[in-house]
C-alpha cells in the first residue's frame, strides 16, 4: 500500500485559512488548531480512506464507547521547520510503533505505517506554514484513536476513528519546578496500561497532582504502587537523575512509558561520553545522595517540554532543594540544547533521526 | 434547589416515539436507546440547566478533553415497573454518592442529588413504557460524565457534559461461566482508580479478557497488582464464594468497586441467617477448599446480571470444575430470586432500598 498519489486520500482544502489571525507570538500550548486535521473510520474489520479535511467539532452518539470504556489512545510527536524551511519530523517511525502498542493492550486495531506517517506527512505538506521557524518552536502533533461504536455493553469497541490534529507550540521557559513524590497515589499497576498511551492513564493523575499542586508542587514524581519507594516517572515525563557525573534513569516496564525523548537523551548523553546508567532508582538513594552532597540533577523528559528542570522534590513532607547548577555544568542544558540542535537542523544529525517531510 | 417544577427543566419531546418499532422480546443489552435523554453542561464552575430532549449524536471538538485524557465517569442502574405499572428505582442515591466519589478521584466536578436523582426521575417519567414488566425485565440507566473542553494540554478539563440515557434489558440467561484467575494482567493500583467507575478501568480489562476468552474462559477474576493472589473482583461484578456453608467476599479498597449489588446481598445473606464474612480470600484458600469438597459456589454480583454463576475457574493452566448444586441450595439462586423480588416488588422491601418515580 502506498499513498504516494493523491487518489488515495480525500482532500478537502479550508475555504478560508486562519492562519492570519493567529498571535504566534503568544500562542498557549495546546489551545489553538491549524487549518486542518486527518480522519481515518475502522469499520467491518478494515480502516477506509484517509480523509484530511477542515479542522471542526465532529458528530458522535452519546453511547460510543469512548465516553464509558474508555478505549482511547494517543501520541504526541513535533514538526519543526530549519532555516530554509524545509519541514522535520523527529523519528516518527517511534510514535508509530508505540501507538500500536497502546492499541493492541487497549484492544484497539492496528494502524498501518502509510495511514499513520504519510498521512501525517501529508496533513502536514498543507499546514506547513503553521509550522514557526525559531528554537524551541514547533507544530505539536496530536494522532489519537477513539471507539465509537454506539452501545453501552462493556465490551471493545468494532468501530474506531483515528485522527491527527495540529498545534502550534512556542518554545516556553517555565523555571525550574518542585515535584512531591507519591506515597500514596500511583499511575500505574503491574500488569496495567502504564506503558501506553491511554486516555485513563492522565485522568487518574489529575486528582493527586492537583493536591501536590495545592501543596506547592507543579508536578509528581510516581513511583512503583507495592512499595513507593521506586522513582518512575514524571507527569508525562521521563525523569533522569544525576548523582555526581552518573546519569540514571528507570529502565522502561510495564509501568513506564518507553519515551522517545527519554531513549534519544540516552544515545545523545552516551556519545557524549557521559557515564549513563539505566537501573531502577529508589526515593532512599536520593536521600542518601542529596545528603552526601552528590545529587547534582534531576529532570524530566518529554515531547512537550524537551527537558524540563526539577528544582527539588518533596518527600514524607520534608522538602529537599538541590544545589544551584551553572548552566555550563549541566547536563540538563546540554542535553537539550544538543537534542533541540538536531531536531532543528541546527546540530548534524549524526543518528538519523530527522526526516523531511 | 429542587425540581418540583417543570420551569427548572428544559424538556423538549421527541415528535414521534420510535417505542414501537422496538422488538422488546428479543432486544439485545445496551445496544438499543429510549426516546429522550438528559443533558446538563458544567461551565464557569456550576452546572447549568437541566435538558430533556430527544435522544440524538452531538457535536464535540476533536481536542475535547475526554478524548485524549479520558476523564469519563458512569453509572449502572435499572429502574423496575411492577404489576400496577409503577415504576421504582432501586437504591439510586448510592449510585449518586458512588458517582461523585467517582467524580472526585478523577477530577470532575461534584453533581448535585436533584439534578441526578430528580433528573433522573423526570427522565423515566417521560419514557415509563420503555420498563417492560416482568421477571428481570428493566430499563438500564447510564449516567455519565466526560471532559468537554477543547485543548490537547494534559490537565483537567474545566468544562464537562453529564448526560443520561436509557437502554432496555431483558433477563438473560447466559448459563453458568468459567472465569480464569489473572495471573499477570491486573485492573487496578493501590493509589488507583480502581474503586471508581472511570472509563479508563474498562478499556484496561477488554484485551485480557480477550486473551482469557480466546482461551475457553468467559471472564476474569482480578486479583491484587502485586501479588496476584487476593480475588477481587470478576469483569463488571464483584465476586462472591461459598466455601461450605460460608459466603466470602473480599472487602471493598482502593482496587474494588463497592458495589450496589454487592452490598444488597450482603444485607439479604445476614438477614437470611446466612454466615457471612467479609474477608480477602486468596487462591489458595479456593484450592485447598476445593481439593476438601468443601467449595460449593463462586458468583458474581452487578447491577446487570444481579448474579452471575461461575461454574469452574482456570489457574496456572489447570481448570477446576465446581460440583453441580441445584437450585434449591443454591446462594445464588436464592439471592438472586429474593433481590429481583424486591427490586420488582414482588417480595416485601423490608430493607426500604425502592423509591418510586
Ligand atoms: C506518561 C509519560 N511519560 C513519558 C512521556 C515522554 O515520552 P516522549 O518522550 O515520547 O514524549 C510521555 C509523553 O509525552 C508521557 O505521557
Ligand atoms: C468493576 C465493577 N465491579 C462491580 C460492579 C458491580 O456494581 P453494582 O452492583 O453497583 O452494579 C460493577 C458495575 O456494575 C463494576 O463495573
Amino acid at each position: 500500500m502506498s499513498l504516494q498519489t493523491i487518489n488515495d486520500f480525500s482532500i478537502q482544502k479550508t475555504e478560508k485559512s486562519k492562519i492570519d489571525s493567529i498571535d504566534f507570538e503568544n500562542v498557549k500550548f495546546g489551545t489553538v488548531f491549524s487549518d486542518h486535521m486527518l480522519v481515518c473510520h475502522y469499520k467491518d474489520g478494515a480502516w477506509g480512506q484517509v480523509e484530511i479535511k477542515p479542522y471542526g467539532p465532529m458528530q458522535f452518539e452519546p453511547s460510543s464507547n469512548v465516553f464509558h470504556y474508555g478505549q482511547a489512545i494517543f501520541e504526541g510527536m513535533k514538526a519543526y521547520k530549519d532555516d530554509n524551511d524545509d519541514v522535520w519530523l523527529f523519528r516518527p517511525r517511534e510514535n508509530w510503533e508505540r501507538f500500536n502498542k497502546s492499541a493492541e493492550r487497549l484492544a484497539m486495531p492496528q494502524i498501518d505505517e502509510t495511514r499513520f506517517v504519510d498521512g501525517l506527512k501529508t496533513l502536514l505538506q498543507l499546514d506547513r506554514d503553521w509550522v514557526q521557524k525559531g528554537k524551541g518552536n514547533a507544530l505539536y502533533i496530536r494522532p489519537f484513536m477513539i471507539g465509537t461504536h454506539p452501545g453501552v455493553v462493556a465490551g471493545p469497541s468494532s468501530e474506531f476513528m483515528f485522527c491527527i490534529i495540529l498545534s502550534p507550540a512556542r518554545t516556553y521557559y517555565s523555571g525550574k519546578v518542585k515535584v512531591q513524590i507519591a506515597e500514596h497515589y500511583s499511575r500505574a499497576a503491574n500488569g496495567g496500561v502504564g506503558y501506553t498511551k491511554c486516555s485513563g492513564n492522565y485522568a487518574g493523575q489529575f486528582y493527586p497532582t492537583k493536591l501536590a499542586q495545592e501543596a506547592g508542587y507543579q508536578q509528581v514524581i510516581w513511583t512503583d504502587d507495592a512499595t513507593h519507594t521506586k522513582l518512575e516517572e514524571a507527569g508525562t515525563m521521563n525523569v533522569f537523575f544525576r548523582i555526581n557525573d552518573t546519569l540514571i534513569t528507570a529502565p522502561t516496564s510495564e509501568r513506564i512509558l518507553d519515551g522517545v525523548t527519554r531513549k534519544s537523551l540516552l544515545d545523545i548523553a552516551k556519545s557524549k561520553g557521559l557515564d549513563v546508567q539505566v537501573k531502577s532508582i529508589v526515593v532512599n538513594d536520593l536521600l542518601e545522595a542529596i545528603k552526601k552532597g552528590e545529587l547534582k540533577e534531576i529532570f524530566g523528559a518529554g515531547t512537550a517540554v524537551t527537558i524540563g528542570q526539577i528544582e527539588g522534590f518533596a518527600y514524607q513532607d520534608e522538602y529537599h532543594q538541590l544545589p544551584e547548577i551553572a548552566d555550563e555544568d549541566s547536563y540538563a542544558v546540554m542535553l537539550k540544547e544538543t537534542l533541540q540542535g538536531i531536531q532543528t537542523k541546527a546540530i548534524e544529525d549524526t543518528f538519523n533521526w530527522t526526516e523531511k517531510i
